[in-house]
Parts: C-alpha cells; structure tokens; sequence
C-alpha cells in the first residue's frame, strides 16, 4: 500500500501479519506434502497443522479437538449453522420441529444460512434489537419454546460494531433449556473479535464460534469454528475424512499455519490495541460532531462498541460517492459491509436497528487499525466536511 | 524438501510453481484489500482476482463468467453435484423424481457427496466399470432414464489413473435427452488432469469441469468450477454474493493469482510433459515387472492411463509397511488416495475393479513428476524387491 494511502477498511480486510507470512513461506516453498500422506513430506505438513490447530486452541483455552480449520469465516458460520440443524436432521427430527432465532442484523453468512435453513422447513425466528443493535434479551425470552436447537449472531457486527452481551444471552437460553428439557446451541460468529476483545472460548459463553483468519491480520481463505465439548455437528461439503470428518479437502498447509500465528498475535494483544485505539475513536467521533453536526453515529457508544468502529450517517447525502471521493483523497473507507455487496442499496443493519430509510442510505464504515491516529481522522473529518458542503450547493 | 528425497506423490499434492509463488507474494504482503470494497485498495485486488479468471478462461476455453472460484477441488465437486440437484429442487422439482449417476470408483468428493444426496431422497445409480476402471458405456445406457438429471465422474481416476471416454459418454447421455426431452447434466472431476491431459472445456465435451489448483503446482485451498453456458446451479454454502452468487466470502486473492498462474503453466505444456513421462513410466513398469513378478499393475495400459500413475499390487504384501520402507530410502510413495484416509483400509477403486480383496489391500501408488527418472524408479524398484524378500522369509 502506498505510503499516502490512510486504510480505514479494517473491518472488510487487514494487512497480513509479517510473523504470519514469514510462518507461511516454508509451505509455499520446500514443504508441499499432503497432509494425510504417510511419507514425511506428509508428515512435515500434518504437523504444521496441528501445531497450528494447538496454537489456536492455546489461544481460545480449549482442546485442540474442539479446534476446526475451514475455508473462510462464512463457510465456519455455515458449518455451525447447518452442521447443528442437519445432525439433528440425520438423528430423525423433522426440519419442521425445528427452530433457530438469529437477528435481522447479520453478516449474510449467518442471514442467508437461516433462510436456506426455512426452506427446509426449519422455522426461523428474528429477535428484535434496540437501536444500538443489541439484541433485545427480553423478546429473547419470548421466543425460546422446546422447538429451539439454535441461536445465532455476531459477537460483534460488522458494520455497526456492537458487541453482543453474550454472557447474558447464554443465560436464558441455559434457563429455556432446564425449562423445557431441550439444547440450545448458542453460535457465536466472532470474526470481527479477535484483534479487540478477548475470545478466551469460556469467556464467550457460547458452543460455537466462527473466527475469520482475514479479519485479524490472517491470510484470506481460512477461518476457524471452535466447538464446546457438548456440541455435535456433521460436514456441509461431502468428501474426505479431514478435520475429524467436519471439513473435507486437503488442509490449506500455509493458510492454517498463518491463520495461527495472527490469531495468536490478535489475542496477545488485544487488550492495548483495543485502549489506545478506543480512546482515538470517541476522539475522532467528538471532533465529527462537532464538524459535522448533521452526523448521526450509528450503533452504541461506550465499551458495548468495538474499539475500532465508526459508523455514521449523513442523510440525504450519497455516501458511495462520497467514499469515492475520500478514496481520491487517500481515505480507504466503505458504506457497509462488502459481503452484503459493496455497491449500491442501503445498509439493511441500520435500516433494521432505526427503522430510518434516510439514515440506513447514507452510511459510511470507518473501521479503524492500532496504528490510526486521530490526525488521519481529522483530516478525513475535513475533507468530508468539504465534500458535504459542496454537495449542499446542489 | 531434501534433495536426496524422491517425490513420487503428485497425485496426492504438487511443489508450488515458481511463478505462481512469484505472482502470490504482492496479495501476501501489500496487496490486501477486500475485492468487494470500493476503495482503490480493493479494486487492485478484484482485478487481481478477475485477472487470474480470465487466465483460466483463456487456458480452458471459457468466458471468465463461466469460471468459478472455491476453496478446492472437493468444495467444486461438490458445488456442481448438489448445485445441479438443488438447483431443481428449488424449481420445485420433488428430490424422489431425480436420479444421479456415478460410479463406485469415485474420490470421496464425488462418491459422499452422492450418499448425501440419497439422504435427501434422490436414487443414485453406479454404472459398472470395467477392470481398468473406464466406465462401461453399455451399461450406462441401461442407466438412463428421464429421472437422470446428473451423471458424474472423475476424467482421471486419483488412484489407478484411468482416464474416461468422455466424449463417448456425452454421446450417450446425448442421445438420452434426445429420447427423454430431458436435461442431464455432465460433470468431470478433472483434479488430476491439468499437468497431463488437454483440459480445454469443449473438447472435454462436459457441463462441469472441476480443477484443483493443489494438484497442479497451485497453491493448496483453490479449486475451480468450470461450467457450460446452459447450466443453472445454486450455491452449497450461503453468505454473500462473491462469485456470481455461487460461492460466497472474501475471495482467497493470492490463492486465486497463484491458481491461475499454475493452471495456465500446467496446460502451456501439458503435451511434451506427458510424452516424457509416460515413456519412462512404460519403461519403468517393464522394470517391475521384470524385477517383481508377484507385482500386478492396476488399471490400464497404454493412452487410457494418465502419464504419471503407476498402481500395482502385490498380494499378500503388507503395502503401508511397504511404503513406510520405501519412504526411509528416501522415497515418496502412498498406497490409495490421501483423502481417502491414508491410514489402513483397502483401496475401494481397486477391489471395485478387480473384485480381489487381497489385490485391493497391496496397492502402491506411484505417481511422477515431470523431473521423475527411469533411474529413481528402477532404485525404488531395487528397494521394493529387497523389502519385499525380506518379507517372504517370515
């Protein structure tokens, strides 16, 4: 990247971790083997993979078996997803017996997943969230019957940022399963997580969550789902016996090893990365206000928002536009998610969470890094500022 | 790798080419952007990614939207097998109503994608093949019938190398639309093909052809889908839009750049790369044969075996032990395919086609490489001889 450029697109992409590439040059090099060949060349490759599962599993604090590497953190939501209602649907439950509660708020690798789960039959429920994009644990409550086997959302979403009280919804779904003598998986996609917040596996409360290694200064193309000791899920894609039968094809050596060593990187230090870089945050949002006082953030604000996100709306202004024109001035930054497509449409998260056309149209994504400093988001500030003023001439 | 090793597993995995490492390393390192953003960081990796298919559209004879990015071979196996099925299922076609046919020779991408295919309903129907492995094309006749929606195959078994008559299939299933009015879609598994075989997608007379980058000196974790202009699939895994729809999450960018560059090299010179190799593969075999009479070679002679496969059997031998000896001299070797669990079992390709359960359990793969020598195979045969007396004193 050119050295004017200023990314603030930390959400859709990080840069890969020097000590993950260094990790990763022997495998694209001298050390090729198939994994499951027996040969040492087989060997050499098996143990790069394990080694890296352990190192994962170190990192979240749970067994290395619990531990499964797949192809990107949608295809981890999708493992989770349909991996819990399909055992249960091989068992010989009836997709029609089943339900799953997500939000209207998700990543389309967990919203997609559930309507491609109701067209099997399964019934999907969407408990409502506040404004700041919490889910609301009382209409939760309400929603839990012995038809649930499964509750899924975002620790943190991706494009409002806020962090899900995960502890607290584990909670309920625990009390619905003593009252109703049922199991309630909890998943939890976590890719935006672990270069801010800790995902120590326990802390998380949950039976499932999905790591992104691409989101944490990881290599694209490898994700991670880790699994609590009661879960038990069947493979989405049919195939070989790999990571214990969950996820057929020949281990991506290089990707699993660098995937490691960032989320290993992110964890260790989380903690600093996500003070420092909060504090230039709720700076940066101050001086947006102030500037800009047609500026409305969208999500929470305080410590339920991940440290590293902004999200604003400017309505009645075209915020593609305006991030081309940040791009011509050296700012990187985007309107909502790029899996929910990068051109065009309104961001469906704000549209759920303030029921505003306006606002949910006229979104812009501005996702921090650790080395970001608040002088590059001042002069972001200034060229929007402009670029507002300008346009108000129209 | 050592050079004192002798590789002779390519069909279970491929060094990494030289030029495609050299193209990956820009996405490794600054080159990050998320192909979706909109930002100049992101527009540098979607031409990245649409310049990698439009090499392999060149390569095999496409238009780029005809190629489609996964994760692996097996995720593209997948992709066309249950993208066909679910494709009509949702046009509303009943799972009951709709045949697939196969053979029971099939890597596990193809044959356990099949088995969960008939959990869903759909009959799945295995045509005969004969001792070589080739399908038996009278027998697919009786097959056919206007429930067929989908016969699949791979174009190069991984195990004994029979390269399939896929022009004459696609007569046949040709001919059955014609008498039916009915759709059957075509699909190859061509993984093993590209170092080897012409690959371009007319000549290989199919509506999907799968390729994996892992196989062809690419970098692990890329497949390919290539797929007629006449097919209508669904995707396996729901999440964004990537892809056309069909495969969604981040593009894997420097996996994508280094497929190409690998896919492309390995059709350049497919041609003089499989005259060489086959002459001394034929030479080499002469050798064994002299050498070990007891051996028998699986699959078969001549242009219907790919160049670099060598399988043969020796009853009664204990052929894991076998190879574990081969790969203390120094030689690479594997007894069936690596996804088929490299640890114990016989080879189910070779007891299908030879009905011999004692000839199915003494299987040694051989494959080569386009630098393999007739003096390492004769060495190898030396040591394999030795082993193999020493076993006959027990």
């Amino acid at each position: 990247m050119k050295p004017d450029r200023v990314y603030l697109d930390w959400a859709a992409a990080t840069p890969l971790s020097e000590n993950a590439l260094t990790a990763m040059m022997p495998y694209l090099s001298g050390q090729f083997g198939n994994p499951s060949a027996i040969h040492i060349e087989g060997q050499a490759t098996r143990n790069a993979v394990e080694e890296g599962r352990q190192t994962i599993a170190t990192a979240v604090q749970v067994r290395p078996e619990f531990v499964t590497f797949t192809s990107g953190g949608t295809e981890g939501n999708n493992l989770a997803i349909f991996g819990v209602v399909e055992s249960l649907a091989q068992a010989g439950r009836a997709y029609e017996s089943m339900s799953v509660i997500t939000t209207k708020i998700e990543h389309p690798s967990v919203g997609e997943a559930c309507v491609a789960l109701r067209r099997r039959g399964v019934q999907v429920r969407y408990v409502q969230v506040t404004e700041a994009g919490k889910v609301d644990l009382e209409h939760l409550r309400t929603l839990l019957d012995e038809s649930v086997v499964l509750f899924s959302t975002a620790l943190i979403n991706s494009e409002i940022g806020i962090i899900q009280p995960a502890h607290a919804i584990r909670k309920i779904l625990k009390s619905a399963e003593e009252q109703f003598e049922t199991e309630i998986f909890f998943h939890l996609d976590a890719a935006q997580a672990p270069l801010w917040v800790n995902c120590q596996f326990d802390s998380l409360s949950a039976d499932f969550v999905t790591l992104d290694a691409a989101k944490c200064c990881g290599p694209k193309g490898v994700g991670v789902l880790i699994r609590s000791r009661r879960t038990n899920i069947v493979p989405v894609v049919h195939g070989g016996g790999q990571e214990s039968g969950l996820r057929p094809g020949t281990e991506n050596v290089a990707g699993i090893v660098g995937a490691a060593v960032a989320v290993k990187e992110a964890q260790d230090g989380y903690q600093e990365r996500a003070e420092s870089v909060s504090a230039i945050r709720d700076q940066a949002i101050k001086h947006m206000q102030a500037e800009l006082p047609q500026a409305v953030i969208n999500g929470a604000t305080g410590d339920d928002r991940v440290a590293n996100n902004i999200n604003l709306s400017i309505s009645g202004l075209d915020t593609e536009f305006a991030a081309v024109v940040l791009d011509k001035h050296g700012f990187a930054v985007s309107t909502k998610s790029a899996c929910s497509g990068a051109g065009g449409g309104a961001s469906t998260v704000v549209l759920e969470t303030t029921q505003d056309p306006a606002r949910a149209s006229s979104t812009l994504r501005i996702t921090l890094g650790p080395d970001t400093t608040l002088n590059q988001l001042q002069s972001l500030t200034t060229v929007l500022k402009q670029h507002v003023e300008q346009m108000s001439q129209y």
